[in-house]
């Protein structure tokens, strides 16, 4: 239903008044520009009002007020809110982050909306069901790459556990490649299994590069951070290092995927490091369309959650 | 007028074109949470916009502009000015906050709203009035506590200044409480006196906790700093760390007001510092309310002042 | 085109809606009152809607991406897009900070308007032309100084780069008056001379302050650093400081002037520092219309580029 009414935004973008007199709330713990952009101007177009708020400036984001009454009073003002909160925001103790945020969405009387927590990040992977669909136009029997890459920070899980959770629910059949050491939560695999079980999809983990590529329908890159080391900076950066040439997505991975396989990547990425600029900017290449359905998949989101 | 109308706008929500393209400008040189929200969604429900600056933002917060150009440029723009700043940003000496938005006051050609200073909190106490009324009916002849509390850090005294010099212009019975050394400035008990004469009310400064709780209609608990050392940061903690377990608000004294007492904070409150959880979220708290009529209150004001 | 219809908007300031459904997306590297205010009302004002952007909270301003790929997405999401970034952004290499802005527009595929960068503020010297106009009626025949002053920080060269090139075009005789030293890029008098015999206007430069503000109609005084020691902070103070009393625009100097004559700067301005309060308050001064300008100009400018 979402996803069909996105379409429909996506076809026709005249601003509507389905949301008129509605507020959303989001509160950024972290630095944003799809997000805040792509959720600001849904509402806008949707006859709504966003406002956001950086956190350091609200008295939550101060540590001087609980999460219950921030909730409980937002929810008095606003007909949503949503919550960007990266693992650094709580030490990068493993899913403290989704924590706050699920406390704040346990007092709300209205939706939160996760705006990426250090866990999840489920709008960009609902938008990027919605744009393998627009490319690829069925899911099944599509053999979905996700594949890590070298960052020169430890990036949170939040994309790659959405992105297979989300992708095998979807029934595609879906292939995790990474260096050892760089496995996801395993309570995440597991629901992945599950879920390409009950969806009639697949799920693979791979390590070999070669593997991975091999007849991809769909190339999504993303670096992520090892949870092996996670929150030990020098640690992990001593096994991320090694890695940095031979992960890039280059021409020649791309050689070896189906002839019209797309690339994926939910930006912002480091052009020649995650993968080269031939790539980003070649023919494969969906990013730009990938970031603009956002805009339309969100407005379906909020108007299915704050109408 | 204000409170009647904040009526209207409490039962009914529906967004209205009242302030349809009137702009209210909001310079914040410290943290918020409801006045930013209220002031905000105020705003858009009348159909106007909402702008908010953090001060540091802007030349004024630079000190690059003086406060009147600032106000005489932002008044051939805007329909109304709002300012928030806290007694830090004048680096604790006393009024001087008060001092820098009354000249901003003076130039602006367009109303000027205090969105807390280092004096006063005026929308909050208004708005303190609309809960009371919403809860008790009538005002008069009923026992208002203001009740001094411990807190972390020496807070200004903007919301007890706006408290008593309201409660007693209503026609409260105002009982105010703190420890010895807490006392408020004596221009604003002198006008608290003066008020409560001119109305019919009364005002009375106890030290008891005791007495000061006993058969009170609303509580009313606060923290601030001790004027005795205001902006000396080291000696002020000493006078209020002993009195840090005793007058916490908690259940024991709530037993001893009316069955039907009401609770309130202004929020952000620390929990089991300021008050227990067993009072903020018991029968006698109305602290969502409290936060909630903000909004309609806040409408009426700008109604009148923006229209 | 564009100053005809902001005579209109200015004649009539009722909000219209011939911006519907449209957001401008303004990111600030830098501070700003004038340009964030009356850029946003401006888009109020025309029924749009105006978002802006610290850039430290963008991936951008964070270096985490790239200025074709924030181009890019934004433009799938906005009708127009602002920046503003002074040279400090750019560590003070001449011209980086205009750099990246015209790499922003290359890669946009939406209006980008320049909202001040290291080289240039075109919206600034628009609305002086729009005032100029407003004040004298004719161009022609009209001597406009332009005149450095001391300042206690290095200020970019922006203003008056974008001054002498657009008064030149317009016709005005301009008198450029500086301290030896503070001489403006080569290239820029080149243009500006250039200007000056297409339009029929004339171009000097002039050390003297007595024969710069001698019969002016209209005086612009404005800092800015030496080139000479562009980010060479230390040597760069050392020029500055010993003009700081001589070159202050006092009354003694406006008496040098036409009778009529009038008063700008784009404000920011020290007062008793770049001019006396004397003259900012003074019969001569046109600074706060010269300041409400911006938004008629701006609501013209937003009109024929987003539309």
């Amino acid at each position: 239903m979402v996803l069909q009414k996105a379409k429909e935004y996506k076809k026709n973008r005249k601003p509507t008044e389905e949301l008129k007199g509605k507020t959303f709330v989001m509160i950024f713990f972290n630095p944003s520009t799809r997000t805040r952009n792509s959720f600001a101007i849904a509402m806008i177009e949707l006859g709504g009002f966003p406002l956001f708020f950086e956190a350091e400036k609200t008295w939550l984001g101060q540590q001087s007020e609980s999460p219950k009454d921030t909730a409980k009073v937002l929810s008095r003002y606003a007909a949503g809110i949503g919550i960007r909160i990266f693992p650094n925001i709580t030490k990068w103790k493993y899913g403290a982050s989704n924590q706050l945020l699920q406390e704040i969405a346990k007092w709300s009387d209205v939706p939160l909306i996760n705006l990426e927590d250090d866990l999840y990040h489920p709008c960009q992977a609902l938008t990027d069901i919605f744009t393998i669909r627009e490319k690829k136009k069925k899911l099944e029997g599509k053999k979905f790459l996700l594949s890590w890459a070298y960052h020169p920070k430890p990036l949170p899980v939040s994309v790659p556990n959405s992105t297979v959770l989300t992708m095998t629910r979807f029934g595609l059949d879906v292939t995790l490649l990474h260096p050892k050491g760089f496995e996801l939560d395993s309570k995440i695999l597991t629901m992945a299994k599950e879920n390409a079980k009950e969806s009639g999809g697949s799920f693979e983990i791979v390590n070999s590069l070669e593997e991975g590529y091999q007849d991809a329908d769909i190339v999504y890159v993303k670096s992520w951070g090892s949870l092996k080391y996670y929150g030990s900076f020098k640690e992990e950066k001593q096994l991320r290092v090694p890695y940095r040439k031979i992960w890039i997505c280059d021409e020649n991975k791309m050689e070896l995927t189906k002839k019209d396989s797309i690339f994926m990547h939910c930006l912002p990425i480091r052009r020649n490091i995650v993968a080269t600029d031939g790539v980003i900017d070649g023919s494969h290449s969906v990013v730009y369309d990938q970031a603009e359905n956002r805009l339309h998949v969100q407005k379906a989101i909020l108007l299915k959650l704050l109408k």
